[in-house]
């Protein structure tokens, strides 16, 4: 079985291993759309989550279900199958208390390219398949669903976790696929103005066909300061934090309201510390809340996320703009995320199977 | 002061009054865009509640400040403010419970038109101006505005308290004014599938707009057959009742899963008894939640229902579907909501001043 | 194997099984601790769950491990653990949902004498060992935690649904075993006053120990007159219901504040429906949520059941009014709960073993 | 009328003014019982609201209404009332978005012995009285109730916004008269184990009675190491803060399990920034909450307090070191505070009047 792995921190490859084993819970697949992702950039070129030797790369996928283990009830060969980068262990503590994506220790859901082989592979294994997967219904093309592997679900929890309601003022910081996705699903939790803070021009574009109202640009000066001014001093009811850095926190603490909350999707790769300045944090008591949470996952998460694509709620395909085809242009692809051009947002691979 | 009142149950009539008193915290307004609701229908034609004498109808107002409360900070005579149809008192016990709609006891922030008299007056009284009004930003027509003051909120309390989220399925029951409200307070949480129960052409055409997925009509049969028949027997997660009756309940808890949540904002105006079939409520341990509530008001709210006006996520032009013209044709608009010409959806009265 | 077995509606019986068989995620245990529940007599002696043959009651337990699944991984062969009655599948949609106790469809999480054989069997199967079981604390004695298979957290879900909170005041109607749980639920979420509805002499004097400050009889009349009485007129902000029928909803929402919630805990084994009335429930909008649910279970939960327990927080021992040693001794335990003698609030059964 | 002031910086005294006058929402009281604060002390000592002149200090307080204003229903002259140390305006955007006590904006509706002047006072100015005052009951005793005007709506703050539930494992840091309120509402919540961090004997013994399970001195090595050696490397579920400083969170964050929380209730004096370590944050994903909070007020929340003494589930008592008679202990009773002789936890002063 060939894979495109991480060889150890700086370099990529493909690599031959033996086909992953199927235990009663789980699922054998193989892919038929791939998506790489920052977060496999960050792994290999940062090194963000330690030494890794010939670890195949990706998590997020649309695949096909080539064998199926004894005890799974909802899934059988040939199922096309929508596949979370998220996979957690559904009876562990963490998910008992609510945080199955902590499941084992936090951030324990993360398997794929990370604890344990990824999907950038000619055939990869899926835990406890029932709870995991989503079958993709049909018409929905995969080159779409593989955005709800991780970009949507991701996008969308910074707005589930600020707690978006009807006609607040919502800043989403960084408008990449994730703060794209924070931009719609601020809007479809009901939020009024939507300020978007990114300046790349196919971005921009796309934020506010998600529903952003008002672009800011890092060129122009402080975030918080433009923040005030357009709000008229009055400040935003929530913060999206989807880009940046640890120093985001610093800005963004200034113009949250009381009782406001910041949320964080961003993947802090650096940085010793998450600095609240104290005097605009209330000096402890300004109930302004700060949390970042990775995605939650799950069959019937992913299956929501399905049911607004299917019934025209989201449309994904604006970010995918570049596409693929064979397992051959992965490195390619990857690369893409890598150099970043211009009007980059999202590629996606797709993979034909004669049969 | 001249006012179309409730002259006894089952009589309407004009009447001539002492202008209201302006206390320290309240304002005077007079009219600009007057809804009549279908609630003055029931208070007057039904005595839905109970007999008043002389009593100004309407509780739906966008108008203008001419007299106001030496305590009020932000409202001065001549501007243009939303009225909401609930105007609570915001120190009381029940506000600070977090239901200010009940301040006093059981719908007790709902004045107009029940307690006191309502805004189809010359003059009208607003109790806790600062708290209660909203003024109108610059280029929201008064017309479209008035949507705001009830049917709006309450539609949308219906999608609140059925915790409304993403891709889930949500059943509304009714689209008059309130339910389209409930479709669109639903998508605007980020509802999947959308079922929308009724049979009016226009109101069907709006709801789709709206965000209704599937027509359900009664003619063809009880609604948790066809609910659960479109949704292959999984049932709704969702219910909101807009519409119906008492028995309504009976049927709806039905169709919905474990867990989810029965939302009703109907004014339940005859019947005894609310009846929960005992089995299918999990012999009281299936989780389904039953909750009815009264419109959430104040100037907070207000101003943020505005914001998603101003901000283009809500469009309420659709629903207006009779305009009037002077204070005088306040007795035909609301005969609209008697008779219900198979084309209504609202009617809406502009009131203009020589100045 | 031999098990105590509802043999038919209206006849019990010991009978002769082969032994469980033991699947990869599952353990078998034989019993230290079996209680006998109310819900057993209602199965057999009513067929509330419908006609059964042979089918081994009980789900009320302390075990201890004797065969374990390959997959499991936290229990062993000689593990004292806790069962509670409640085992769900964990990945299931419902559990997702955060319903775990619904996994499958209404109630389907409760197995035990409901769906397959009972506790009350010399060796009994446990679905997802590592989700479902909590290992037995050392020093805690098997007599008082099989009190945490069934009644406290049944009771306590019910303070939980109700959310309950600092110093609000609320009505427990119901002063057996799942109600005394209710009113020491409350009292350790803060409830200020408790009002307890019973009448049994040792239930009312324990009702007090656990936290009740008032004891309301059903011979003094109407309850909802009683209540209104003792809160001069204001009503509780929370009910809860663990005892009564089908019709003492009807009562009590007439006691309950608008924002109040109704929970309910007691399994409803007879009546059509449960009767809201119209006009106390404000119309449809008096923002009074009526809920009722399983309880909750799961390893995470159980352990922290037994957290109380282990900190002094929670006396489950004057809840335990009669011991039985020996496994046959069941029927004559399980007599009790039909006979109710007036001493009689949960007996326990020992089981030891040479070994 | 006579009071005691801050006179800037760094100096108190006796100052002379002229009476408050009463607006018609409000009362004017004359203390019966008074405590000062560690915030007084950090007010005058350490500037930490910046400079004030002649500003009279205190914001706890028991007292008797003198004048009442014409709009007020629910008070008159001669009633002892509990005064919070906020008083909200109820009205406020804030309030309406659930956050009364930022009132106006950031700590808002702090107003005593900040904006306005406090309540070592002859006669002191309250504000909005129906809606801030709270009428004590039969029997309660002004030296205990004071104990209710901050220090039990702050510590208990701190447990709400951890959300506190059955069996969980809390941190709480420091023993102050705030942290001793956070152990007794951690257990008032249901919290299993209560881990408290403070050496003061008086505090400790205080501490274990109001629910501690095990006291961890700063003395024995940074507090992380010692939870997670005490808690077998698991660590807590939250975490309140009701002492130390703005490094004390950097040190807590490594001690909460994924989904926990940090609630502080800590007046946050100094330091330019709170330092929440980035790995141990969970990379920004980790579900740590981290919140702060001023107290909230209000007569409901007030009258639940009260209800909470009345029925015995609270006993102050034990707080209340110090006891001093008469107006003109007031500098020796907040001289205590700056000194905190060992054997401090709270003075109390009471105020008899002829008549």
């Amino acid at each position: 079985m060939r894979g495109f792995a991480m060889k150890r921190i700086g370099e990529t490859g493909w690599v031959e291993k033996e086909a992953p084993k199927c235990g009663p819970l789980d699922a054998i697949c193989r892919p038929l759309a791939l998506a790489p992702c920052t977060s496999d950039i960050h792994t290999v070129y940062e090194g963000a989550v330690g030494e890794r030797t010939d670890m195949i790369l990706g998590h997020e996928a649309v695949g096909q279900v080539v064998e199926i283990g004894e005890l799974v009830k909802d899934f059988k060969v040939g199922d096309v199958v929508l596949v979370p980068a998220i996979t957690p262990d559904w009876g562990s503590l963490e998910a008992q208390r609510g945080f199955a994506m902590h499941s084992g220790g936090t951030l324990g859901g993360w398997k794929f390219s990370n604890f344990k082989d990824g999907v950038f592979s000619e055939l990869f294994h899926v835990n406890e398949a029932d709870a995991n997967l989503a079958l993709l219904p049909e018409g929905v093309d995969p080159v779409e669903a593989v955005m709800l592997s991780d970009m949507v679900p991701t996008g969308f929890h910074g707005a589930e976790n600020a707690e978006v309601t009807y006609g607040e003022d919502v800043l989403v910081v960084g408008i990449g696929p994730v703060g794209l996705m924070a931009v719609k699903g601020s809007a479809l939790k009901g939020a009024g103005r939507i300020l978007a803070v990114g300046t790349r021009p196919n971005c921009v574009a796309l934020a506010k066909e998600y529903g952003a109202t008002d672009i800011i640009s890092y060129k122009n000066g402080p975030i918080d300061e433009q923040v005030m001014k357009l709000t008229d001093g009055k400040g935003v009811d929530k913060v999206i934090i989807a880009g940046g850095n640890v120093d985001t926190f610093t800005e963004v603490v200034k113009v949250v309201k009381p009782g406001g909350i910041i949320s964080n999707v961003n993947y802090l790769g650096s940085g010793e510390f998450i600095k609240i300045p104290r005097v605009e944090w209330g000096v402890g008591m300004g109930h302004i809340k700060i949390v970042g949470g990775l995605m939650p996952a799950g069959r019937m998460r992913t299956e929501r996320l399905l049911n607004l694509l299917v019934n025209g709620r989201l449309d994904v395909s604006g970010m995918i703009t570049h596409k693929f085809e064979g397992f051959d242009s992965l490195p390619e692809a990857l690369e893409l995320m890598r150099t970043k051009p211009k009007d980059l947002i999202k590629p996606v691979i797709t993979i034909k199977y004669d049969e």
